[in-house]
């Protein structure tokens, strides 16, 4: 795998003068991709059909000639005004009820076959200009999809859609209403133009409604990304790819990047670590100008999952961004390190967002590798060393494979949402602080998708608060010769949304029955035998096979090799589970000091200081933010 | 008197095939009543004008034949689909404009005449059908008024309602606004036509504006409820019953319980203390699972003197419910212990919500005296237990008379909401917190209403937080022989909602005049001589008969027999004046441990702890959450 | 400079019969000045076209017998409902789209021009009867512009007429688009009618889109209020005051000033304390009942700067207001030390608000001098107090030239808002806190307007956070032999609000760029060599002459006359760098004990405890809540 450093370009904001001193400066640097084009939309097509791509072309041919290879973007996150005088009713529709208009970004429903059309215009023109050109080796459809909360639209284009859905799905109003348990308040329909979208009832509506609706739009990002790559593969063979974001769930990944080759996300540590991360005050603060220790491990190895094994980093952060609640600057070293720690976990390309920061406009505060005044920003000089360390370290042939699986399912992510049961409660954050406490005893982690029908060799397999199990894998689970950990709340719904009868979890070979469940203030803890706490959530499991008990001698992990968990286990609690799985399993575990972290690849072992001090460990020192290589 | 057991049954929502067993099932626990057909509007008339009531002739032959005594309810809580379309203005409106529209439940606007007239077909209908039949033994209306905050509505038809309610009150513009004091701002209207809702004004509008609205919207919910009870009565002899709230002080419950036989409510202490209690961080965590040890009792106390004497328990806690911000299971014992308090304060039935868990829709998540798989649930042992002790116990006269008294005045919370002057200001807690205080003390409390025109023989009585004496409580008060404690704010305003001169009480035979009055932040407390603080509120008074003065030297209790309270009492403050006056007043007082309560009836004296643990009190060990009974 | 008192009083509140003894106690008291008539239009026009002015006629026969001089108010700021149904769309409306309604007051939009029409009329109709009154002694216009967030209007008319104002600024969409940088999201207009109002959007709108609308917004409110100016000045030759607001800064109060010839404010410390003030929960609590030491003087200064040396304070709190989340009593003293403060900073006239509390409506609970059964409130002695003891005391020549001068700038506070870049970041609290550290150092302060084009001889000065300076200023800056402190943020941007090249601060003969900025979280602060911090904003600054570095070894100040702060000091670094300052310009300091502050006069030195207690400094023993003069 060669592995090579990119950079995100809009020629259309500078001068076309100094476009080749640009192009010269990244070479220099090492940059081998350069990503242009994905908000040129009005500079495209300036009125609706007077297309104007001149330009571009010279974009592309000075980019090129200076030896970098450009991911051409197709520009539908950014609408020009005048598509919405054409499609006065393109624009998504708040949860309540206000239109989200003009003058940002992303300002289009997913659902509106009109906006559809016109992007596949769009796309085809690009695809026709830039298909076969030798520069354009990669493509971007769209930016960011879901970015700003747009996954879901309360539009009445979507309600007229999502009916349409409904009734392919159902057929009858009947049927549907069985399906949801209409019967329970007089809530049923006797067609599908009784039906509204799920906001603005006098209480919660019907989560199987509720969770319709979240399929219904996943489905929508699904099918407006297809119309793009259709198009694209007609005129292309070059890889497609989207870049994701972080701590984004409102959509199934793994079908939308069915339609890509290579999944890539945007990787912003510091501002995560400030605006999303569930942490205490003290950790937030000691990771401050680091990002969070495990954070981009789980995304790097989720969106490999999502890209069969191809994915980038398609924006990493360089400097302080500026939309997060603080923004602070990185400690020297983070922007290599976390390129590195990209690598580690398989990454081919990592990208710099963005070359020069823009002086005006809604990002001016968010650094590039150039200051607005061309100066070279802090992370220029990182950028170039890592692109020289990996033309010294040469081909790798990728990430190793991890010791420890754990699947992950977008539908749980939104059932976890629908039916919460306790305030802050979060699948993301439940499956997260599992594999942190795999990461912090050293095991190296694949992520699966849940329509696995097999969980392979792994020894030890994690398929933690996955609402509703498919057959295959309910399957895989009870065929798996490893070590299986669910629960807790896996497989507690029937695809209808409906408790199961026999009850959750119903696994064959595991005697365990949920027989009543509670939610937690955050002061109200679980205490379990042996240290740490079940948190926020428990479950009263009827089990003859009890491998550990609470304090208060109720069961907390039952079962064999295929185990169930009986709630949220806080840092101590997963550690101490964890490590009996892992031991269980054969697993040969090493816990890590904080913040210290490693990857094995096919080739190497790569550690990651993640503090801002050096950590020794088993003789190594290794500097604060630091990075050390090993040979395997 | 005699006391049973009930539950809550939907036969809608199971198969027929299986209401027989769950029928002998419900006799064999020892239940007595059972409450159908609430919710189940769309299956008595699945399109208007078509009704099926067969199944629901079923469904009661099916439960009578068994033995059991049938609450029927009107359905008129959730209309169907169809009603919407009727009726598209039947909505209510939220503070925001928004309409509240279909998809879950309660989602009509009281005012609404159109929907009115259907809600008495619906109701004539159920009432000729059942109305003597022999197993229909008692009619709930409607179900939980005001649940969801649905008694304000600011919907057009709300506002044409709210106009004719002012030009029948007021008879002309010209004396609206002199009532009003629209002179202010210049608020002063020409027509009655003029008046809007009291929202989205660009500041606070006029309280006296505020004031009328939150009373016209109360009466509309007892308007409501009277066309029910008016054909109910026509058709049947049975009791007529309505499923009041927790916490909920939205309307004028006497008003509405005044057109009623019975009251009753519905408990859910776990749920009520996660989400409506104001207490310590500490507080709540000690009594996560047993509920808060007073807010029963106050519920109890208050809903017997809304039902005159008569009431119940119409939805009982079981297990862990579904909707409060965290959701806990009661410890082993409680779904008794709530039980028998409920009858020590004189419930005639005490019924379980609900039979089984529901697989589907919205409560999914709520415990039942069944599990889903229909296997028992832990309460339906402890209901059985309760149904057996309490026909061991053969019958009793009811609760015994309560030494203390406490007004309590729906238009007061109003008011309190509408002129708070300080955050988190609330009559009910400052009411509630007296409560606590002599509950403390092992004084039995009974609640009455703000028009009553004497205080019988209580020896001591509190009209804590009135916002306005009728005259016939002015009179009672000073009239009264017994030991009497206002205040706070206690005839501070006049049925204009203004501050009247001379200024407040003005209670014949007490020296006493509000000169100031303050609103404090959390940290700001006024230290009382001899222990305990005022918190949030505190007057200046004038007056020469000063018995508890604050550390600063300023009047904090004055008065004799008829006294005054300067300030909003904290825990230590209300024990240190209620003693004081209970001492005063010739009670025997007995300061009881923490968590530990007791409550005579006319034949016993019973004892609750709902501590986990045991508690030992003058010699007596009472097991975490017990209950001990005593023959008086 | 005469000193006075004066009172707000609402003659249309109260029955005529007792008009004569109220001005009767008025005179007698020593009051001046009575303010009236800013809310009464529905008496003055209760019909459209129909006006009633007699009684406002006799009003100010009564009052002026008495010997009061009267304040005449336009009563604009509460247009009768009849208005309404003139305008429908008269009403402002909210960032969510919402009409802010009748019903309260303020319920205007700024940019309504048929309003402004009826304003013109009814203000020359009270010009042209009283402008030459001899008892009408000065005007106001309106009240409290901006009160209750009405600068900003999201409303069809702002719409409207912020299109024609961004045409008259940039003359084509082509320049617009290049000014605001639209190219960066495709967010390009091809004509002003595409251009909307920057809420709604999907996510931040362009920052240069928001500040136009800002300033947009601003010129409103000053056209507004020059209609009102323009009348008056034809029909009176007595001063034309405004009453502004404390803490606020929607509109640039220097523009509207330049109309005007008074400028007032409201000041109200227990309230600002209480809502307002970003401070430690000690330091409020300490402060509960006295108010903040320096909120009051900064607002002096200010007012101050923006009448041009001419201010009053129109209301002055006397007693518990009814607005801010708790609203305590102020300590025996403190209406007189507010009054004693607001003469030594040069107040021509502080008039109480109001005479005798409102017994109804929205400001019941609002104290007055009187309370509603016209029984002296505490405060009337107070203000007895101060009209005997500034007559007593006789003519000065008002107060003394400040030491140091602080540039203010409106412009840059909506700048803050509009792109923070942190949490609970404002241009006004930095201000403020570097205010506040002048002034525990013992120094005066002037304040500057924007476009100060000399800093005259003040020893020191400091422009602060102020995002764009005028030529003029720079100039100033650059030009000016005492020490000048800018920075931080200082010149970042460019007039089209886009970061200007060469990067901030590029001031002549200052060595100093800043290359980077960090926002940080409150626990998160960067130490400072020899005590203090930075708290939530940090820059990186390349500099050869550091005069104050980071316990990292960061720049924290540079430069020499002419100097750059790097970051928002604490209260410690205040002391720190204002100190270090202070000497370097040749300033004697002293630091005062917390809660002491003095003010010179042109004839004295005025001390003032904020404390409860009293405090003793270099001998001298003021009583709590005390003011001292002493003769310089
Ligand atoms: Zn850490
Ligand atoms: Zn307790
Ligand atoms: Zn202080």
């Amino acid at each position: 795998m060669t592995r090579s450093i990119g950079v995100c370009y809009y020629p259309e904001h500078w001068p076309e003068e100094i476009w080749a001193e640009d192009a010269a400066r990244m070479a220099e640097a090492g940059i081998k991709w350069v990503r242009i084009a994905e908000f040129a939309w009005s500079r495209m097509e300036p009125e609706e059909g007077t297309y104007d791509l001149d330009w571009l072309d010279r974009a592309v041919d000075t980019l090129g000639a200076a030896g970098l290879k450009i991911v051409m973007c197709t520009p539908t996150a950014t609408p020009p005004r005048w598509m919405g005088t054409k499609h006065p009713d393109m624009y998504a529709v708040d949860a309540q009820g206000r239109p989200r208009g003009f003058g940002s970004r992303r300002h289009y429903d997913f659902a509106h076959h009109g906006y559809r059309e016109d992007c596949a215009r769009i796309t085809a023109k690009l695809a026709e200009r830039y298909g076969k050109n030798p520069h354009v080796a990669a493509w971007q459809t769209d930016n960011e999809y879901a970015c700003h909360d747009t996954t879901v639209s309360y539009s009445p284009v979507a309600l007229v859609q999502f009916r349409d859905w409904l009734a392919r799905k159902y057929q009858s109003p009947q049927a549907l209403n069985r399906a949801w348990g209409n019967v329970f308040w007089s809530m049923e329909y006797a067609s599908f133009d009784e039906i509204a979208l799920p906001n603005l009832t006098v209480t919660e509506p019907n989560p199987a409604h509720v969770m319709d609706f979240r399929r219904f739009a996943s489905d929508q990002v699904a099918e407006f990304n297809k119309v793009q790559t259709d198009i694209l593969r007609r005129h292309t063979d070059a890889p497609l790819i989207h870049n994701y974001m972080g701590f984004e769930i409102s959509f199934d990944h793994f079908k939308v990047g069915a339609d890509l080759d290579v999944a890539s996300w945007d990787s912003y540590p510091i501002g995560f670590l400030s605006q999303k991360v569930q942490a205490s005050d003290a950790h937030k603060i000691h990771h401050l100008r680091t990002g969070d220790p495990d954070l981009q491990g789980f995304h790097h190895d989720l969106y490999r999952a999502v890209g069969r094994g191809r994915w980038w980093v398609m924006e990493q952060q360089p400097g302080p961004v500026n939309w997060a609640p603080w923004n602070p600057a990185p400690l020297a070293g983070m922007p290599r390190l976390w390129a590195w720690e990209a690598f580690a976990h398989g990454a081919e390309v990592v990208s710099y967002f963005r070359w020069r920061q823009a002086p005006f406009a809604q990002e001016q505060m968010h650094a590039g590798l150039l200051r607005p005044d061309s100066a070279p920003a802090p992370a220029l000089a990182e950028a170039t060393q890592v692109a020289a360390e990996i033309a010294q370290l040469g081909e790798d042939a990728g990430c190793a494979k991890g010791q420890a699986a754990i699947v992950f399912d977008y539908a749980s992510a939104w059932a976890w949402e629908t039916q919460p049961q306790g305030r802050d409660f979060s699948y993301y954050q439940i499956v997260f602080d599992l594999y942190r406490g795999l990461r912090r005893l050293g095991i190296d982690v694949d992520i699966l998708p849940p329509d696995t029908g097999a969980l392979g060799d792994y020894k030890l397999a994690l398929v933690p608060a996955m609402f509703t199990l498919p057959d295959s894998l309910k399957a895989a689970i009870t065929a798996h010769e490893g070590i299986v950990l669910v629960g807790p709340r896996t497989n507690s719904k029937t695809p209808d949304f409906a408790i199961p009868t026999p009850l959750p979890p119903d696994l064959a070979g595991l005697d365990c029955t949920v027989a009543r469940v509670e939610s937690l203030p955050p002061s109200a803890t679980v205490s379990l035998h042996g240290g740490g706490h079940f948190k926020r959530w428990f479950e009263e499991l009827e089990s003859a096979d009890v491998l550990l008990k609470t304090e208060d001698g109720m069961p907390a992990v039952v079962g064999g090799n295929l185990r169930y968990l009986a709630g949220w286990p806080d840092d101590a609690a997963c550690h101490h589970i964890l490590s009996d799985a892992a031991k269980a399993a054969g697993i040969v575990t090493e816990t890590l000091p904080d913040g210290l972290r490693r990857r094995d690849t096919q080739g190497h072992r790569i550690w990651f200081n993640y503090n801002p001090a050096p950590v020794t460990h088993r003789g190594l020192t290794i500097d604060g933010c630091g990075v050390h290589i090993e040979k395997l």
